[in-house]
């Protein structure tokens, strides 16, 4: 996953990105970039790290021109190096290519093989330079119809902002799969990942970038062209059930209030005798609100979590039980002593994380617990971009509910339905992807895809 | 504010440190240190920063040795320099003197002239080296009197551990104004700050170090002196109210479970029509889930906290509209819009913070607010070590309750009754100092002592 | 101009080439980087720096395998950026380049022009990914084949070190403008631009690589093919003016001892009545040696250079008169006062750095200054990879020798003559390159080079 | 061994000292400090490190005052921490005090004693913070009548600087033993521990300050006291033959000629049969200059010496033959080969590295080596300030010249005479501390302080 973010005809266009990936950072930890253009020249500054991090205010000055755009990574397994950070540019002969791109390509092996074939030389493993290396090949005089002929080769998802010599330009693929919205601010455009960027630096929401919409933003004024292929919205369900922020809109709608609607459902279809409802905080937060609303239990902190945890931190010397649980969340024993418990996830990947989470609370006194999961098992992997292990690690493609629940050692597990988590959605069920959950993926791949898919996660 | 811990007996001395410290981090964000002890040698390790910043591996292999002590500062006005760092660390002719203190003295001036006056000098501005330096005038044959002497000469509030020639010492004043616990880890003695450290290494709590109590462990055990002078319990009630964290047991009670019923009865004496309570995260969580349970009213997270932001971050370019607190706070308009909003805050110290957080919301679309505050008005300051400002800078202390709603633009504003507040404690109520609130200081100090406040404050 | 490092088939290659580097630091100080090769892994290290601070034990352990080669960069204007260090590394489909570079390609803009229109995409503006592009491009079954197809398409000067594919090649053009020679050291192969680097491991030299010559070994052993186009010598006449380190030999022959017979013609070329004779140091050291003897005159050392001096100094706050002639020389006054002094310099650039130390001698008492270079003017900018300025700033370009003399403010100014200094050669005269002293290029090159060369450098 | 730097009166202050400090960075590599004092505040910036690596332009603007002291350290066994870094600066409730010292106390460790017993703290083991003490301890009406109080309680070597409440101070013991002299610039006074300092920011030198003095400078101009012990000058001769830079004035005479007049001395004394005479580069150049001129034989860059190497290196993997003395400097074969060679040394102190610079040498070809020392034996430790390793070391106080030849590895072996040395010097002979090489302190010391000083050892 990451977090994309750009700007055309603001004087504070890198300040204003800056910002914008700040309100992104939840979409990509690793690093974070940013390019700027203005008065014919460009300008980049970009490093490993947290957006805090890798820009100062000298870096900020730096980074001048009025208009800009960023990109925060998140790290996906094994290319954790500072060469695949984004943005990623390109100077060249007659100008330069700066892109920042958020989904994951299914043909992207193929289209490298082939271009290898022809003596094209690739710097990293990243789609991005994929797309910069299509668009240097089709160049033509009109570059609408250049970019039109590079987009149309590629499948699966992406989400993405360039700057194609001064000329801001946002795209999404024909299935709308990521997010991708339009502002404006004093007059500028701006385009992001989730309305929280565009909240943060009062930016007002225009409209999503529609699935298959290339958009292109210049002096002239904003252009929209649209991919010759045919067009189905299949947008991403799991940027609703955990990963965009909760305070964002996505694909027009809120992520709070489809969360809570998801424990409200989730109530609905398994309720249990209980003396409390806990989330597993932060991101069961909005779910368990749903879910004690509904049932009527009381809603209870019974695990605090401690925000100065990072995501590292080094091991005590010796054996301390469920440590790596106890570091981040608390359990309040005079909360938990005796009860029996309802905890609300967003969702089970692996399973052990929760393994450890329910031993900390039966320690703590817990007399039941019974887990609320507000999705359905997740059964198969994302090729789309969403960073989920194999398939083969997925627990519940491999378990049962109720050998899951014996592998977390539960008194009770539930998953919301797939139709209950359908019908909690606010847009119409065949709106999206939900592949995770019935493998019903929108985009035909090829098993050397899937090679390569499995290859790369060794 | 501080946090101070320390172990002893334990061959991972300096880890667990390492992450007692972790669990007190929100007591001081400013610096770190430990000093450990083993085989007659001292070591110590100490910066400014978190302390996930302020030790790695190698710091801690460095630190040897079976005894330890730790802590973590917090920023006081003026005095934010390295060479302030805790512990404080004397080597000596006769061996070593390490302190770690939490609180303030309201004698330290006095004290100071008088040893500068005979040609001591002192390093640093802070209280604890005015206790080495008394420790070394006082030093006679028996450390334990010598102890008791230095420690008599204390006027304030301490909470200390210590380190003397290989001897683990915890001491509390005669108020037992902050707060000092005991536990134990596979027989190693433990002392901390909060209980959340305790919980964090897997250590059991075994009871609070006393009003007036110096603890003295060595190879030879554990053992118990009392400093001559009178003692009756006086402990901060602002640790409930907001200092300590929510999962910790302060004063032997659970902070989470006080704060909850706090936000109850504010709920029982200063009920308002509305449609949603949301609190102010994350400290005005709990007693705002009080509220809502107590007044019937749905619990609605109507602001996210981006946890990615830092205690600094660079200031946009050009004026954005409650940067700084939507940077750290965006609230949901899908929750807001058109509701009347009842906003549960811990305590109100200046008031500006919130001005700016009622501001936003009304412009998120919420058509009534109400807040109600968890605590009474802070009118006076604290000299036993919470950061408040001067008398003057605290909103309370100068305007009436409806002047204050107007400053921070509100519909209606009520704070929790002083009984109301106290009756809500877990101890019974003359076991507190709640001198901010109603001025009644347990300890006389003297007029010096007040202007060196105001003068550090300047 | 860059030092360049090779070895392959030694358990220790990166650590020997980290120091082949150190030996090599005075070609380029202001990048350094290694890549080795070992059980089909490439591993890369680099940063801006000095070998020492680009390099630790850490970096080093992680470079494993028994073949590398490393390269320090000298910042060229304009370019000095993170991107162009070497050595530039490409993995691919089918293994991986990597290539460290010494020298000036004179058909870059070309090459690259004429790639980049059929749709090639350039990371860096070196001459090195030219190369790894024409390499990719050429790729034929026969990889020898392959590398002489793609260094036939060169013009200009390069002496190139390469890993393809686990294979180390040693390349250098047909003229041998750049160093590079060959030497062994445990039965494992060594390439280097001077034997210095050579000296610091022991390695034994064996031979320089000839003009036009292309080793490769490998596991087989060492084959060396040839370029077909023509080859005759011109070697670099400045590397022993002034570039290479006195301890080499370069070309087969001592530099040191070259340089002292260079002060040793110019002594009976020019002979001046004086007191005693200096250098500026440590540049001048060798031929003001010569000349000394030569001359009988005692040799003194008038200037102190000042070791910890680095490229770059704050500058102080007011004006100092000729601080930074004096920060890295101070001149001793009890030598110069009152003498005529002869004052030995290797060769004369823009001549504003001379003038500066001219006046500092004064100040300190010389009562008459004498300036005896041991080369001719520089009358024309080296295209090979000598960072001279442009013609126009060449001061010996536009103005006489007494010109010169009066803008830097002598008593008298000889420079050694073109026949002086190739006599004083220990090859024959026509083995060299001495274009920027004749205008005599051996290589002709288009209108279209020279534009792009002066581009550059604005 | 230390440098000291101070001025008064400049409004560049700061910019000066760290000017002054970076031309006595030989006297001390391992950390740097700067206090100023302007407008009643006094700044301090220093860190571990060389003085441009400790200073930035953002730390010297921040070090306003138009009064400044420096310091640059250097490490002495065992207590190379951040702590012991100088100057020592201590606020206190009249003012402050800051002091930068050079020398060593021969009664440290009793006053420190002595104090400690009376209950003073003392933060370091530096012989200044000793000396603050005095100065605290002796406070009254009249600072100068305190200063030459506490200062007269010192045993052994001091030159200091000292900031006391504005006021800038210089003194030296009785004896003069480290050099201390004083300048003019635009008005302002400058005091630095040599010339060179002086030099480099254009200061007029005006005089030493004398053995016993003690100078105060402030607004009301510049005042000279005396301490009332007796004095007569005892100076360092070792400054001379190695320690103070060559371009330096010390005791109001140049180094340089010095040094190269040992080397002429030494050419009479010890004549030999050779073909070159070279210099252990950089240190023997100026001797061996003298050497050569007085003996007609020419004079050759035998080993080149390798610049960027700085005091640390990582070591090579496997072992390379004298890589320790090859890193630095690099024989050129060409000079050596088959030639009866001369090196002059300044001194020998162990003696192990001379042994590997000929081991390295005969490899090189030298057919005979002969060296010539410009001192005589080292037999005896300096308890004033130079860092030599205890005698037992040494290897002249446990070898005779013979045994010392045939350890090195040498044809032969020749220290100049005492006699030679001392009538070489450009003072009296009865002027000097030549303890080191005839066990004549000037100072007695009792049992006690041989002691500490060999347990510092340890």
């Amino acid at each position: 996953m990451c977090g994309i973010f750009g700007v055309y005809g603001h004087k504070d266009a890198a300040s204003l990105t800056y910002f914008g990936l700040y309100a992104l950072q939840h979409r990509g930890e690793e690093s974070a970039g940013i390019v700027t253009y203005g008065k014919k020249r460009i300008r980049q500054h970009q490093s490993m790290g947290l957006v805090n991090d890798v820009f100062d205010e000298k870096a900020l000055r730096s980074l001048k021109g009025d208009a800009a755009l960023g990109h925060v990574r998140y790290s996906t397994t094994g290319s954790s190096i500072a060469k695949n950070i984004q943005p990623f540019l390109v100077r060249h002969k007659k100008g330069h290519i700066a892109i920042a791109h958020n989904g994951n390509l299914t043909n992207a092996a193929h289209l490298r093989h082939g271009m290898e074939e022809t003596g094209s030389i690739f710097q990293t493993t990243m789609d991005s330079e994929i797309i910069i290396h299509l668009l240097a090949k089709f160049r033509g005089k009109d570059y609408k119809e250049s970019l039109l002929k590079a987009l149309s080769q590629l499948e699966g998802a992406f989400s993405v902002v360039m700057l194609l010599n001064g000329t801001l330009i946002g795209a999404r693929d024909s299935f709308g799969i990521r997010p991708l919205c339009l502002g404006k601010l004093d007059g500028a455009y701006v385009l992001a990942s989730e309305t929280c960027a565009l909240d943060l630096i009062h930016a007002k929401y225009i409209r999503d970038i529609k699935p298959g919409e290339v958009v292109c933003i210049d002096k002239t004024g904003f252009k929209s062209i649209h991919l010759k292929s045919k067009t189905r919205p299949a947008h991403c369900i799991f940027e609703f059930i955990y990963f965009s922020r909760p305070d964002s809109d996505i694909y027009t709608k809120n992520v709070y209030l489809t969360r809570k609607r998801l424990g409200i459902q989730l109530a609905k279809e398994s309720p249990v005798k209980a003396d409390i409802v806990m989330p597993i905080p932060d991101s069961g937060n909005y779910a368990a609100l749903g879910f004690a609303e509904e049932s009527g239990l009381p809603f209870e902190a019974g695990m605090i979590r401690n925000h100065y945890v990072g995501r590292t931190f080094i091991q005590p010397t010796q054996h301390i039980r469920d440590f790596n649980v106890r570091i981040k969340l608390n359990p309040i024993k005079n909360v938990l002593k005796g009860k029996r418990v309802i905890i609300v996830e967003d969702s089970i990947v692996r399973g052990t994380t929760s393994k450890s989470r329910v031993k900390t609370l039966r320690e703590a006194g817990a007399k039941e617990i019974h887990m609320r999961v507000s999705c359905p098992p997740i059964i198969s992997p994302c090729y789309y971009g969403i960073d989920f292990p194999t398939e083969k690690e997925l627990i519940a493609s491999s378990r049962s509910v109720k050998q899951t629940r014996d592998f977390i050692g539960l008194d009770s597990l539930k998953y919301l339905s797939l139709d209950g988590m359908l019908n909690s959605m606010p847009l119409s069920k065949d709106k999206f992807c939900a592949a995770c959950f019935n493998r019903n993926y929108p985009i035909k791949f090829s098993k050397r895809f899937k090679k390569s898919v499995f290859e790369k996660r060794r």
